[in-house]
């Protein structure tokens, strides 16, 4: 198996895993699908344009045994691309146990002729002590490694990371598994924070994975199927994820949309243009017979998924995955203040978002001073040395590069000897821009629509009291009727503070 | 002609507009159809769903003459729905004047059986001075009164307002027009606003002219193709608006998303789940034949549109209109910054929104303190009376409405005598929520997952300021670990302010 990575943003890549039997285009949503009475076909499936199906092989032993072995699991399902199989981690979940043990599950597997595996793991849900989950992780962990140990190499192996929300065990067992030689991780346990909105544990748990293993190792989310978590969960680094949540909610009668899931009945207006929803209005489709509906919703529901993940890969695509994500995080406020877990990562993210882009970046508020194209640019900032001991600041101009807006020339006509003083723009959320580095992406490839509350930008303030450590200015000159700069201004103790005057010339 | 409303949320309405052709449900987009060169077969648009086109009856003149006139519009271009007809105002804008005049013009209309007439208006389109915008409106208003006065009755005839930035004008030619009796209204020349991302002032516009005129009138917006604007421009208070953009950007190679347009050069994924999108790679589009790619961009960009449009009527539907325009406006800077007109707007928006919803209200930020829900139980607090003189006040519980959270219950066995407390819990965005009134919408029908800035929270200043002032409190408990509380106690002048600490009972 080789992983190749395309293109990145933020956490979030394009890749490609390749198997035995063809290749996977990462981010990927693997669709589950029953190995006894599934739906909607694997064939219909596949020709959407999924690349890869997960099915249950404890499910798959339990009702086709031998002949599971004889036909292949692709034979059973009838499917002809890679197909990852789970091992019965889930009954263990929702059972307590399974009637079979690690060594039978993995020969099995391997017997099959799954592509991707997953050993027979004890998932630690949520919820549970730190001692107890520790346990459960420990023995994933010595499973685990025997089965890659015993394993004849047949599928690719996915090592299961356990933990939930005690992070220092999820990064543990992401390192020990990483160490076994495990080159593909399948995180663990990620419904109950779903179910209950913990949006915030799930993507640290993510993040806490994903930090842990090496960028070369694919990351897999176990039963992430809700709309709303698939681009945060890219963004932190998920690159393939699958769940059976097109169907559960299909007999519901939830029908998914790109702001969460709604209630058939409830709905009055179907904005989806797939093959499903050309055909039928809200109320018809709500009140088809019982197949009908559930066959139609869940074929829908598939179609919402795969447009979900479709525009993360064009905002991956057109570097826009921050911008993306942070709007999608709109949608409900809990998943809202996950977004916290981004802006945390933002320098993180440094390393992995392209240093420039074509195009030009989108800022709104106070949480786009973490993302890291700016992050980067503070940090320019804060190391920017001058000898000029006057300082003139003033908003940022609409025309940049700075040095090319009117307003710059014309300020620098009010000063007798403009070679001595040190022009900077500012915006609030990229902070102190000085003319000489106001071309450096992305000073002058944004556009900013926000509001300037001087409170919101802990950045501005760190990055202008460094600015003011650095360079001991005599003189800041600064517009007075501006509130934004007026309240920072006051930080500059040392300095003479002139205000600028419509249009009197400066003595220097 | 009769209009129905039957779901309001905002200023958005849907409704129904009643034709002597049938009914046109509203908001609805309404594709241009050339009367001469149609790409996309006016029967293949009536089988997507849109029941009301427009189309120019002065090329038709030119090149269709008396055979319109024999044929009717509907045989002409091959719909058998309601078809709107624009009047050459178009063309005079482009090309100064045509060669025809207002009466010859309204009878043409007439006599091709158009169902929704426009008469032969001059627009001001944008940059013209106030005197000169002054005489084209003057010109227009005559037109347009003899035109309605010299009509047989046969079409609905659409009243054009114009004015374009001189809103006194938008307003002043919209008055008149109501007081001629048009019974459906068109507003003019937003196209180079878009063009240019003048979304303010064209949000300016809108709001202008639907605030001069009945809410039975229906309004129409001219050349209002741009996917980013439809969701602003509905909630505003637009029931129509037509645009030839779905051909016009296919021709150029753009094709439509949901967060503006893009080449579909530079596209590297489609994710419409619509019959072109499902039908072509990305790249596959872009290098298909002249024709075929036109062809399928304009299709594609025809359902991208009606998505939209449907996106929004859900929004009303469900009551979350505002929430959904918001999340919408950060699709560009520019955008987000004419969401300032909602919030300026706000108020007015009481009236024609819901009292009660059964969805939860959802508040991310500053920019919610002014939908119209929250600004109705803010003026609530404002008014509210206690002859209490103690306060007690705290940050909102999970729980609602505040009377069931075990927060005021351990809080009120902090007290001697909780009877003699006005206990009040409070949200950035909501403001001051006295428990007595805790279980008014919405009150206890919401979700915040913002950050709590005080700067940036005016509203809740006014009705702090308020609340005191009203009531005069001898004594005030809060939390002093609470740095939001803790900003806005300073301005509790004569009240002895006391911090309420963790387990110690206080003595009133």
């Amino acid at each position: 198996m080789t992983f190749e990575i395309f293109k990145c943003d933020l956490g979030g890549r394009i890749g490609s895993i390749q198997t035995s039997r063809g290749t996977v285009e990462t981010p990927a949503f693997v669709p589950v699908i029953h190995p006894v009475r599934q739906g909607i076909p694997a064939a219909k499936i596949q020709d959407m344009g999924f690349n890869l199906v997960i099915t249950n092989a404890y499910i798959a032993m339990k009702n086709h045994g031998e002949e599971a072995v004889r036909r292949g699991i692709h034979g059973i399902i009838g499917f002809d691309g890679p197909v990852m199989t789970d091992s019965g981690g889930y009954q263990v979940l929702e059972y307590g146990d399974v009637d079979t043990d690690p060594a039978a599950m993995a020969r099995f597997e391997e017997g099959i002729g799954s592509d991707i595996a997953v050993p027979l793991d004890r998932p630690t849900g949520i919820g549970l002590s730190r001692k107890r989950a520790g346990e459960l992780v420990r023995h994933t962990l010595r499973v685990s490694k025997e089965t890659l140990e015993n394993s004849s190499g047949g599928p690719l192996w996915a090592g299961p990371i356990q933990g939930s929300e005690h992070l220092d065990l999820v990064r543990s067992s992401a390192k020990a598994l990483t160490g076994y030689g495990f080159r593909m991780m399948a995180l663990g346990s990620p419904v109950e924070f779903m179910e209950s909105y913990e949006y915030g544990p799930l993507a640290g748990m993510i993040a806490a994975a994903r930090e842990s293993i090496p960028d070369s190792v694919p990351l897999h989310l176990f039963g992430a199927g809700h709309p709303l978590t698939i681009p945060l969960a890219i963004s932190l680094g998920c690159d393939t994820f699958d769940s059976a949540s097109y169907i559960l909610y299909a007999r519901q009668g939830r029908y998914i949309t790109e702001d969460g899931t709604r209630r058939i009945k409830e709905m009055g207006y179907l904005s989806c243009s797939c093959e499903v929803c050309s055909k039928y209005t809200a109320p018809e489709l709500a009140g088809a017979k019982d197949k009908e509906r559930i066959d139609g919703i869940a074929l829908h529901n598939l179609h919402a998924i795969k447009s979900e993940v479709d525009r993360v890969k064009e905002a991956i695509h057109e570097g826009r995955l921050w911008e993306y994500t942070m709007k999608k995080m709109r949608a409900h406020p809990r998943l809202f203040e996950s977004a916290r877990i981004l802006e945390q990562n933002g320098a993180r993210f440094i390393r992995t978002t392209p240093r420039f882009k074509s195009r030009a970046v989108f800022l709104f508020g106070p949480e786009d001073q973490y993302r890291p194209e700016v992050i980067s640019y503070h940090n320019m900032a804060r190391e920017y040395t001058t000898r000029k001991k006057i300082l003139c600041i003033t908003r940022d101009a609409q025309i940049k590069p700075a040095y090319l807006s009117p307003q710059y020339s014309t300020l620098k006509a009010r000063f007798i000897d403009p070679g001595k003083v040190q022009f900077c723009q500012y915006n609030p959320v990229l902070g102190i821009i000085p003319v000489e580095i106001s071309d450096i992406f992305p000073a002058a490839h944004y556009v900013y629509g926000g509001r300037a509350e001087p409170g919101d930008f802990a950045e501005f303030a760190i990055t202008w009291d460094a600015f003011l450590a650095r360079n001991k200015f005599a003189e800041i000159h600064y517009e007075k009727t501006d509130p934004f700069i007026s309240h920072f201004i006051k930080r500059a103790k040392g300095a003479r503070r002139l205000a600028l005057k419509s249009r009197k010339r400066k003595n220097t």
